[in-house]
């Protein structure tokens, strides 16, 4: 089995990954994004950093970051392998590229995307130091992914995806988005897409508001069905997707005359983005219970958010078309 | 025996505290308060109904409700007795009146209250309809909340407190709102308030901020020491002790001059009130979780919320003060 679990090669794409979001969105906005190196967050019992790529007050960009973050702990939260309760308490290493965008211009959408990598270290498997070239540590095979052998050995999987959240629609929109990524997932499987992108509808949807948080996209957790090399070819197709996916929507909503009311509503509409964020998002609670970097984790949130008492768009507007033709779920690609 | 569980003299006490309440802030701001009642959400497995009060756009009061809410259902959820696991899953019966006043001022603080009624009913004690007079219907005595029978008997409870976040501290505001808080507590015994202010500051903090909420006031759960009749009269003062406590504080705040920068800050600083209720207010949770009203819920939140990366207060300023001199844990009464 040649086949091994490279943490190097993971962090050296996410590392550039990163590094091409942000100098596409310099180019885009035009306002340089903050650039903020951190360590192990004080008082918790993390080990490892991040950097953190800051945009607010853009010209595109009312606020938006790119995250890389990459760290160890001795014991798995449960919001981490919720879907794996078998794993909760081990030791882990967990790295990710994590973004959230917040356009100013209500016409161009939200998005978001992420693309992680998680290894639960076998008991009493003691992490070593990060920086090391974990390559040359783990090396669990194959076998350390099959169920029956996971007692004893680290355990590896991906984890990602990408969704849009429009505040006016555009079925235009919404289908290039889709088609992208089902395109980058095809050579892994044409299964995948609408796997993934059910997964999608059902994780990001607010059962308090019986809502969906937007058009969707993909999703996908505790992925290493087609093994170390090959699962992480899917992983990076999806990143390198996220440029072609969001683009060429910026590019054709951005310049979209907007007043009052629309950023009104945007506003609204972001308090969903909050609720989604703080009550139900696995990353999001993850990086909380684990003692992460609160600004890193909370740079996610919208810059201006209102809530309003049992607001409802009045019937026939293009308001009201956002929940009738959007926010439901539908075969986009 | 003669004490027992009345819960339509509970009904009845909250719904008349809800009025009074309502009346003062109407006098106070000028603007009436919308008048709601709703009855069991849609696609829930809650029995029961409620009566919201909310103002929107007031001259005092930029967002503030005052919620009555009167649920029963087959299994109380988790977030309803962290403090007592052998009861979760038990049907329950839940009532109370619940406000949250987000002034426009920013020179007032934001105040939080709640005072309310859990009965748990003994395992396989079908509940009987709401609206019958629910006090002739489990009138179980005071044994009931010996942990010895509990397994087999109704478990009921009082909870509540009220607690204070100001935007801008003013040492006189703080003393006032705990002195009235331990005025009201100090007939059931001199021992409550020192334990409910404990309590409270260690409810309202956010771990993730390392972060109080405010100054703090009182906070109680689980509370059925005195048995009903006297614990149900502790509630009641705290709840007619919320006007004394606030209502000075508003009268000598309100007509404080405030530009753009004390707005500005306020709205950052609603940031963490969100932050608190979506990440670990039990209310919200329970609410969000047993299916209650999520409008009602949700009206805890602030109007207008902004959140700004990495921010923090310059070196002596008054936005400074609040961190350094009022979000601590402080001797106020």
């Amino acid at each position: 089995m040649s086949e091994f679990v490279d943490s190097q090669s993971a962090r050296e794409y996410l590392l550039g990954l990163q590094e091409r979001i942000v100098a596409k969105f310099v180019q885009l906005d035009g306002r340089p994004f903050v650039r903020d190196v951190w360590e192990k967050p004080r008082g918790t019992p993390l080990d490892g950093g991040g950097l953190t790529r800051m945009c607010e007050n853009g010209n595109l960009l009312e606020r938006g970051g790119v995250g890389f973050s990459h760290v160890k702990g001795a014991q798995l939260p449960p919001s981490a392998s919720a879907g794996r309760p078998e794993l909760a308490g081990r030791g882990f290493e967990a790295m990710g590229v994590s973004l959230v965008f917040h356009p100013r211009n209500p016409y161009v959408p939200t998005v978001h995307m992420n693309v992680r990598f998680f290894v639960a270290r076998a008991p009493n498997n003691t992490p070593s130091p990060l920086g090391e070239g974990a390559g040359g540590e783990g090396e669990p095979d194959l076998a350390a992914n099959r169920r029956t052998s996971e007692r004893s050995k680290d355990v590896w999987w991906f984890g990602g995806g990408m969704d849009l959240t429009p505040y006016y629609g555009f079925e235009e929109d919404a289908r290039h988005f889709h088609a992208t990524c089902k395109s980058a997932l095809q050579p892994f499987g044409a299964d995948l897409y609408p796997r993934f992108k059910k997964w999608c509808d059902e994780y990001f949807f607010l059962k308090h508001r019986n809502e969906p948080r937007g058009v969707g996209g993909i999703f996908f957790d505790d992925f290493n069905a087609l093994g170390f090399e090959r699962s992480f070819e899917m992983l990076r197709a999806v990143g390198d997707a996220f440029l072609e996916a969001y683009v060429p929507i910026v590019e054709r909503r951005w310049n979209h005359p907007f007043g009052e009311r629309e950023r009104d509503f945007q506003a609204y509409r972001r308090g969903r983005y909050v609720e989604f964020n703080l009550v139900y998002d696995r990353g999001t609670l993850f990086g909380l219970q684990s003692g992460g970097r609160t600004e890193s984790i909370l740079m996610s949130l919208p810059p201006v958010v209102k809530w309003r008492y049992d607001w409802h768009p009045a019937p026939g507007t293009p308001e009201a078309r956002l929940y009738s033709d959007f926010l439901r779920p539908r075969d986009w690609a």
